[in-house]
């Protein structure tokens, strides 16, 4: 396969755990980002995720991505500028679990550890429709992710995961590959929805 | 689950075949699409996929969708006008086999029976290092339009499929939804890249 | 599909719940079922799991399965009887996690709620390199029984899941049927080996 | 993992291409063996297949393995005797798509690049309701085997793939392995069923 990555990641530095490029296309196209989306990232690890979003927004958004890690900032920094997103992705050296700075944010990915000790800051952060979206491997982050969310009045979307396959196409031989990578991550989605707690205690209560 | 489609699509009529969200997803995230590409697609359906990567290339671009069936193009009109996206998809009533008319092209997206009809006309519309992508049900299809590319110089890049699997969860029924959709289509990347076939033949031959 | 079903499934009532053909195939060949084991099983359902066991230990197998609720034991027992198992397979209309009855068994199948409730007993009932196979809808059940296994000594050994997908062929329309279940179990294979636990405490405590 | 594989695969020596234990499983499982039944097989490989269903079909039963390649019929043989199954599984160095010489056959399985040349043979010596059951890696070679299958009058019962994915179970950590294997190859079922062929000539024609 001579496409292992899209056009935007070609030379950029890869540290040990990027985002696959299937989970940052699900994770764009479900969230809707396009053109004009204020996007805050957590953590930036490489900074893959935030250059891939970084593309989408492009011209009038931003990404603003946190990483507490100095030399993962470094690195992620470094990418930045080797894709030219320098006008539109910001690597923050800052621990996002203390607070986000942003407000009015249209998407918060978070693909860390701990994502819940994000979703109070997330849920002041996001405006009105506003996704905050986690990538996790395990279903316990999952869980704790999808309960705190609803304990801040999130509403809890969708949680999916994707097997990607790549297929052998010859003559006389097609069939999936034999080896790849059969799990990556749970992504979900929760939202930010005026009222939807109250209503459901007037409605239900 | 709530989250049945991206905000973009919602209000919109559904014809019988339309692309699933994870496809569209894949397909826009894998080729790169963003802000002020120019694309073409065929055939439009219901224009499920045009509104997806309308919504993506605006500003400044545009998605040309040839629809050769005149009640498809009616309904796909009306729902390019509900995702208020007139300016930027264009619905044409022709048969994109019979010729392309754009030139310079970024993307070619085909879901239809017969792709392979069109990739002499979209080696000819496409800009260089633009891809042309085929989302089809069955291998046979992808076998034919593979081949179909390589004929005309079209580097084959890729074909994928996803199994897409909705998660419950619940504090003590964490699992897989049941039920759902096993198999959608098989995506193939193919992309026009100079003197590939020569240089093979010069460096290899 | 003409072949919905193993030949030792015709003919037999159908509860709301049963096990499907793959994972049935998968718990018997992991565990090597085949003549002359002694198989408990439970809860019976409608009796398929134990019935697919019956078919395979003949001659001079055995499987005992528990049921408790009156109305299933005995659509399970008319099953048995159908499939013409009646020397085989025997229901008991006994609530397992009250106690086996059994000694020097081979293998023990759960398929019910709470499977963790059986652990204790399943270790005494066990012989040397005996399996005891829980089936499990959800994570959390899992979990749970891996956790009681480890508990009492048992070496957990494995657990899957399994996507089976039924392939559509045809001269020009190869592919994956479209629908399908996504989801049935997870399989857990737990074993009961001799002094594992000792082992450890010594070689690494 | 501990469990690499069942017990009766224990210190048997493997070639480069053997079957996985969940392929085998869903042949038997889905074929019915048991005690008893007569089997052949093709072609031998290192084995593992041949032993798998001796296992299932002692006593009475009978697994007569063909294999033309000298140095895999010695190393399949080895394994027989070390899987102490020389009484029910015969190593035959022939070439299959030459002849089957048995008569009476319950279940033939072929796990060969050409599993068409035998469907001939394998139509006389199949018994009523047996089945020839092939194992390959590529859709090109499933089509074949189909059509071979029908031009004979054996009526294709299913093709299946299984993704089997195994899982971490740990107390905070639940999620499926993240490597593994994607692709083993397409298991396809056909039957021998009295005048099929006639039936729906007389019926529909």
């Amino acid at each position: 396969m001579k496409m292992k990555q899209p056009d935007i990641f070609k030379n950029l530095k890869r540290g040990p755990q990027i985002i696959t490029w299937k989970d940052a296309s699900l994770i764009a196209g479900f969230s809707g980002a396009h053109a004009g989306y204020k996007i805050v990232d957590a953590g930036s690890g490489s900074g893959f995720l935030a250059i891939f979003l970084g593309n989408l927004v492009r011209p009038g958004g931003k990404v603003i991505s946190y990483e507490k890690r100095k030399e993962f900032a470094k690195i992620a920094r470094e990418n930045v500028k080797r894709a030219k997103l320098e006008d539109i992705v910001i690597i923050k050296e800052k621990d996002i679990a203390r607070g986000i700075e942003e407000h009015d944010v249209d998407l918060i990915t978070l693909d860390m550890a701990e994502p819940w000790n994000v979703v109070k800051h997330a849920n002041k952060a996001l405006k009105e429709k506003g996704f905050v979206v986690s990538y996790s491997p395990n279903i316990e982050q999952v869980k704790r992710f999808v309960e705190e969310c609803k304990r801040h009045g999130l509403r809890h979307e969708l949680t999916i995961e994707c097997i990607l396959r790549e297929m052998v196409i010859r003559e006389k031989a097609s069939r999936p590959q034999n080896k790849g990578i059969m799990h990556t991550g749970y992504i979900t989605f929760a939202r930010k929805v005026k009222r939807e707690g109250k209503d459901k205690e007037h409605g239900r209560g």
